[in-house]
């Protein structure tokens, strides 16, 4: 089969197609023939050289494809189109995916809209309602609401919860954008400051819940807009890692409450049951076509650099997706 | 009245004794006859007119005495011995206490002990249970052990959990009263590096709750003594307030959680609910002599300076208690 690997760590154009071995499966597994995979952060991060705890050579973690072989035990039937969370090597023909984390792909759904859900959806689900704790009267801070996770929480947000959203966003199309998918106020970082913005549309509060993918570079504002017993939940670090002078007593006066997470190198046990509440609680709202996946654009597989290029300029709206034509 | 104020934002020579109203108390609030109460840590910032949050010109947070008079509706009996936190007033010889916080006093206990249960103790149960959320087979990492909320935190742990305590202190004196209340480790903070011996004790995992007063001082190890998934609750800043340099990337690839928290400046529907959780909770193990208050030193109340000094020195093992002769 072809799969994309990493000559030495660096950037994209160190992204290249070879040929491979077709995987074999594990009790527990299914053997997915991909159809669609979509690029993530971490995709870039491991392509660097940077994480870790990826240790298979073909990237990836999220696919969307058919099934053509399951364990013995497993309950889902050879053919059924799926789409979920793999443990690397979806970047392929062919991906190993852990049974307990297939989902079915809704039938209104093609296999590169399906690819573009598993990661930012679990994502934002994650931090929003594990993590966040979010109650429904209150109000969230989405930062790069146009970003795959971004237009991911905005819609869980809204169509799960009555909390107030504000999102903030590089130009008014992503902004104009993210009002549809239920944003309540959107922000321009680049031309206003966002602390004071949603300190206005907060009567002086702040947000109740940060989903901060910025880091470093908003820490002040963050901090700002934090409401008293605020969640602040950490998920990547677009805007850098370190923080200079952080003033803890702050952070003990607000009742902070600052939560670190990553998805990708946690457990399969946590991915199981993080996928299972995600089927019971948020599939029946992508079958009735009040959530939808955000995609902004399909490369084909032979254009791997570009697709990661493109997710490098930040330029997109929603997912980046490579087709897989086998 | 006798109470004692500041005469001016500073030192312990601030403190003196003056002559006040008796206070008089609104709906769902006793009028105490106070008999002794206790020193803490906020009481020095806001004689040094570092904090905004009380508005009451009396020091003191916390008193064990007699109650005198009851509002219409609540259902404490006059003459009852009672315990509990007030909104500012405790360094005087009557206090007002909203009647939802006062515990009764066991009878075994001396007004004295019994002033140096509340504020550590309730701080203790909060913080290890309602945001270090410590399970069972955990490990518990408490900085200070000899000080008043580390005594109480040791006794708590040790008596409702399995989980593993280790301590830190400056003191061999201080470790080995700590391991009289249940401490499993000891480590003296002036002859090792905590974070290492923390990794020796727990297999190189770290620890999954840490109770951090110290802050700035600590924040390196405390983040090398974190295990993955754990908790680190903010509580103090003996060790000052500000970190420089911290890297987020670490905390989210930790999953770390960090939590900022003060007692004192929380609503009176919050401490209404610690404090009945702790008393049906807590409050039958103090009865049958399981957990016990940790007195240092009762001061008379003209020697209100001298106890101050003697907090400030960190000396102390346990609560300083001030008794109230009326």
């Amino acid at each position: 089969m072809k799969a994309i690997v990493v000559n030495q760590p660096g950037g994209a154009e160190q992204l290249h197609v070879k040929d491979a071995t077709i995987p074999s499966i594990k009790p527990g597994e299914l053997l997915i023939k991909v159809k669609a995979f979509a690029i993530n952060r971490t995709d870039i991060v491991s392509r660097e050289g940077k994480s870790g705890y990826m240790s298979n050579p073909i990237l990836g973690i999220e696919v969307a494809g058919e099934v053509v072989e399951a364990a013995e035990g497993t309950t889902i039937e050879i053919g059924t189109r799926v789409m979920g969370l793999v443990n690397g090597g979806g970047y392929a023909e062919y991906a190993v995916m852990p049974a307990d984390r297939a989902m079915k792909v809704p039938a209104h759904l093609s296999f590169e809209e399906a690819a573009a859900i598993p990661e930012v959806f679990l994502t934002a689900y994650q931090t929003l309602f594990w993590l966040g704790n979010l109650s429904p009267q209150e109000t969230v801070l989405i930062h790069a609401g146009g970003s795959g996770v971004g237009t991911a929480a905005i819609q869980l947000v809204k169509q799960m919860t009555d909390a107030k959203i504000i999102t903030t966003a590089g130009s008014q199309e992503k902004l104009d954008f993210c009002k549809t998918l239920g944003a309540d106020i959107g922000i321009n970082y680049k031309e206003q400051s966002f602390d004071e913005e949603v300190l206005i549309a907060t009567n002086s509060q702040g947000a109740d819940v940060i989903l901060d993918f910025i880091g470093a570079s908003y820490w002040k504002q963050n901090l700002k807009s934090l409401k008293m017993d605020g969640r602040w939940v950490l998920i990547g670090v677009l805007g850098g890692a370190m923080v200079e002078n952080i003033n803890i007593r702050e952070l003990m006066e607000k009742r902070a409450q600052i939560k670190g997470t990553l998805l990708t190198p946690r457990s399969d046990q946590y991915k199981k049951e993080l996928t299972e509440e995600f089927m019971s609680k948020v599939m029946p709202l992508f079958d009735q076509q009040k959530i939808r996946p955000i995609v902004d654009t399909v490369f084909p597989f032979e254009e791997i650099q570009e697709a990661h290029r493109h997710m490098e300029a930040s330029k997109n709206i929603g997912k980046i997706v490579v087709r897989v034509l086998n």
